[in-house]
């Protein structure tokens, strides 16, 4: 819809008109008491290259169809996507639980994790081989000593493994380990990575980045789905307001809408966004009850000794009983436990 | 705490240490290797109007307690306050729902609303005769003849009566029907009516600000407490953010932090952060997940005929079911329900 | 424009377009490839309150019109207001100053303010009487005292004065003083406020709220229009973003965009925006580039000893520079200086 | 500063002690009224990395130096970084002007677009190859070719050029022609390409992230400046706020406030901000007078036939007279103009 400014002239209108048509569209008017709307029916893309913000005699445009296509809703005729990663599923009226260290840290640290969360009943097992920093001077991460725990932690739990890719060169590596790539909030619009993760076909965990929109994080998804990977997950993680009494502000509301906007699993970080242990259990049951497909969160066998984000990860002691709580709410809001199925 | 810049002069430190110990204080030196800290130990509202900020060789100031006193946790010695409305309990272990109409419009709508929720099991009754409306030329309200509506609704069905109090002149008149003034979330920084409904002594529900923190919530309840009045639930209604999804951004991670700064009840509004009925079942399950004491909600027996946000309320017919569902999460998050009590 | 979900049927089609036309407005059908539009024709409000959002079949509503009358560029047919106090022109190509100290706290700080701005070459004085304080614990200005130190400012030096309002029972003192009432950013949204500085035909200097949009300022502006006063200057102040190296972000990009949508002047306050003195020429230089009508800057004898906001004001000795090269830019952004006039 | 909570028991405080020292930092101990402090005096990684954050007895910690060294004002004593580019001064006292298409798309528009802005006075040429698009369906850039046309446009002008680098395989293709480098806003913390432009050892001009604070941009510019790389220019380019009135809301606070914080050379670049070719000129002049070091603006010779961001281009016969408006301001607040030299 092109809105005409108040007292655009006949010339300005036609104007738009041609340049509409001339892309194969058509154009349709209305004139209202104040301003002309010329509606452009046809290939939203092809219109939306027109740029006809800031032609004479236009006042705004508004969008009416939505930018993204694959990840719609409508694409999937209201049918959600289930992904099913060796036997766990997520989506549809499944709740899964993604659940390790924050960076892979030593193998003792590891497989104690990776024990503690599969005892009580997660899912899927976490952990950071490559750590994105906003220092340099800090922690980057294991690399390629941390792939190698994580596939030793597989084998010994029989856990599927998420773990995050950071560069495009470091993906052959993580593709032998990872059944599933996570993609941080700092990366959501790294486009060079988001079509190389489509090509390699793995199940992908999307996360939202601290100022994007559910629009913009849509778009990143259909870069995904556009290869021919429809395997994508969305995890909301906190984003940045004018609150400073926390790290970041978790956005629950992402949830109930994304699930009417897209058919994609919804996934929430409670840990990321409090970055402190004492608000994550509040966090992930408000999660479950706001119909999130499952929660992505950290477990720590010794916080305190943590290199990185000790202070937000869970004790391992405490999981279990976290987990049973989370899932009381997940049933609630009409979830089958998949650690029941 | 003032922070010196890196190579204040000793003559710069010295000043502000005199300054400091002319209000009484104690200054305190802390020679870091590259800044100079001067602890400032007295009273902090004191210290504060100092306006060290911007004084010769002063960095920054950088405030260790926190503002507010009579709201904080620790004036309470860890004991929440429960507030007694009429029998009908909100705080500590007490889940109570605040529910009918937007706005009062007539008799009939209003009894009708109010039956449903009463039925249904709702706490107390809400309805609007004063509405703050972004628009001049929109329904600003019933006003006095909607006050009188209340008080009828309140005799046939014994429910306590929230209601909203814009204007410091019409204070008398709310005081006669209102069990609890509300004060919007437009009005939360508004000094004259919060010290004239603390000397007025009723219960008040707060409403955070579209873009208030934390602390500036708490300090304008603290200007209600100082005038003697211990009744404030504070209310989280959604914040200004970025995202354009959606109305305004729901802050949940505000109940668990408020509960840990605060004695005082926490209600959550989910109505006006969603703008739409769709959502609000979810986000109020998420805000008894997240551990509130209580949520204000609206419900209309026909909201196609509203005349003011519609679109938000919650139709009678489901509002039995919803507040079941609700219920259930609260007892998870550890509430006795009043309702049973 | 009311757009239809993918899918809407006949039916609720009709429905939409039954209930546009129940209150007067032409409907006017537009059939997309995925959407139907139904585009309202008619007056905006009675449109607006049927409140179609969340009626079946409907996927949202597009505003066309801008919801302002009177604020509007249109409605002065692209003249500009230019308002006169005693002689001193702002709006259109006249640039103003208005200066003084934050608070009036005293006798001689405030006649010592107001003959630096006044030999600089300031246009009006500021100083306030009445101060919204987050704190109730904080100094709240001197109220009716003060108001009588700005009287006789106002005898001694012939300036006109510009103080704010915060009390509606204290609008009768307050205009025994005032040139312009200032009303202060948390009360942008004071709707009693708003409608009683109308009704009182002074001049009005309305400030931003921390987190309005330019359409609820022009909104707030129009509450004070709609009761037959014209002469309101819009004021930017600083929002609240997710930046925490300053006290609020100034947004400049507001005034070329007002500037666009309405006729009223727009002035700036760079001194409350930086909360700190050493930012305020470098932002008031900027103002005056980004084409505003004139800025209220705060200006102390001895910021050291001010009771509140000291680190934000100029030092007397610095003002009458600061003051040439903020002029020497205004008149490179097109204007006349009203002090050569 | 590591601030304790009210009741802090002398064990937990000892524990705190204990756990700063063992990293070879000193701890020095304040006891206030309410809270005891221990201050961490010693390297702020190895104390930062002790995530004493949520240990018991801790309230929260205060950073009280800055995480960036190389990129702060006190690392080179206070002297500016100019930047020269083959002759063409970028910092200190001197202002330069980036100009040229957004995007690439021929060569008769990219010489057409360089020889204009090199006769107005432009000091270097900009122009996009690689395209960072939100969807996938859109234009991505001509890549190679779009190099090959710059390298062109170089030859024929002597202009120095400033293009985008996306992926780091195009790493070496770019260096054969860009003088400056440039990483977007959505790159600013894709920490492999800022470590390996850092290596390259090329000027960089690296803009601030939709919603990354100041303190995060210098660190990003620290991951540059790390490898060697001291010729980092920052640039500011509108950020994301409530406001849905404008595309990003500009934010030019953040130019006096940069220049206090780093002696790195700051850009501005008021067409992204924007989004619309009207506001440029305000813009442009506000950055000037606000102490910016230049500007980085697109022009086009024809912007209805841009094929991205046509509506945001100046048209190429108005750049002269605004380059010398902007000029003018920017003399006023102390700079000697590049193309004067």
């Amino acid at each position: 819809m092109i809105v005409m400014k108040e007292g655009a002239t006949p010339d300005q209108i036609r104007a738009v008109v041609n340049r509409v048509e001339s892309v194969g569209a058509r154009a349709h008017l209305s004139e209202g008491e104040i301003h002309t709307v010329v509606g452009a029916i046809g290939d939203r893309e092809q219109v939306a290259n027109l740029d006809l913000e800031g032609s004479p005699g236009v006042d705004h445009l508004v969008p009416i169809t939505r930018p993204y296509k694959l990840a719609s809703m409508q694409f999937r005729h209201e049918r959600r996507t289930v992904i099913d990663i060796d036997g766990r599923k997520i989506g549809g009226n499944h709740f899964a639980t993604i659940a390790g260290p924050c960076t892979v840290e030593s193998r003792d640290q590891l497989l104690d994790a990776a024990h503690t969360v599969k005892e009580a009943g997660a899912q899927l097992l976490r952990g950071g081989a490559y750590k994105p920093r906003t220092s340099p001077y800090s922690f980057q991460g294991l690399g390629e000593d941390g792939l190698r725990l994580l596939a030793e932690a597989k084998e010994v739990t029989g856990m599927p493994i998420v773990t995050e890719l950071m560069d495009v060169r470091d993906l052959d590596a993580v593709l032998e380990v990872a059944d599933v790539i996570q993609l941080g909030a700092r990366n959501m619009q790294n486009y060079t990575l988001l079509t190389e993760v489509g090509r390699a076909g793995r199940p992908v965990l999307l996360k939202r980045g601290l100022s994007a929109t559910l629009d913009e994080l849509l778009m990143s998804a259909e870069y995904i789905l556009k290869e021919g990977n429809t395997d994508v997950m969305l995890c909301e993680r906190g984003i940045r307001t004018f609150e400073t009494g926390y790290r970041f502000t978790l956005d629950l509301m992402a949830v109930p809408v994304l699930k009417e906007l897209t058919h994609l699993p919804i996934i929430v970080d409670p840990s990321h966004a409090a970055g402190r242990r004492d608000l994550v259990p509040a966090l992930s049951m408000a999660a479950a009850a706001a119909g999130a497909d499952g929660v992505v969160v950290e477990v720590h066998p010794d916080p305190e000794k943590a290199i990185c984000d000790g202070p937000q990860q869970l004790r391992s002691e405490d999981f279990a009983s976290y987990l049973r709580q989370m899932e009381q709410v997940a049933e609630i809001a009409g979830k089958e436990l998949a650690s029941r199925v």
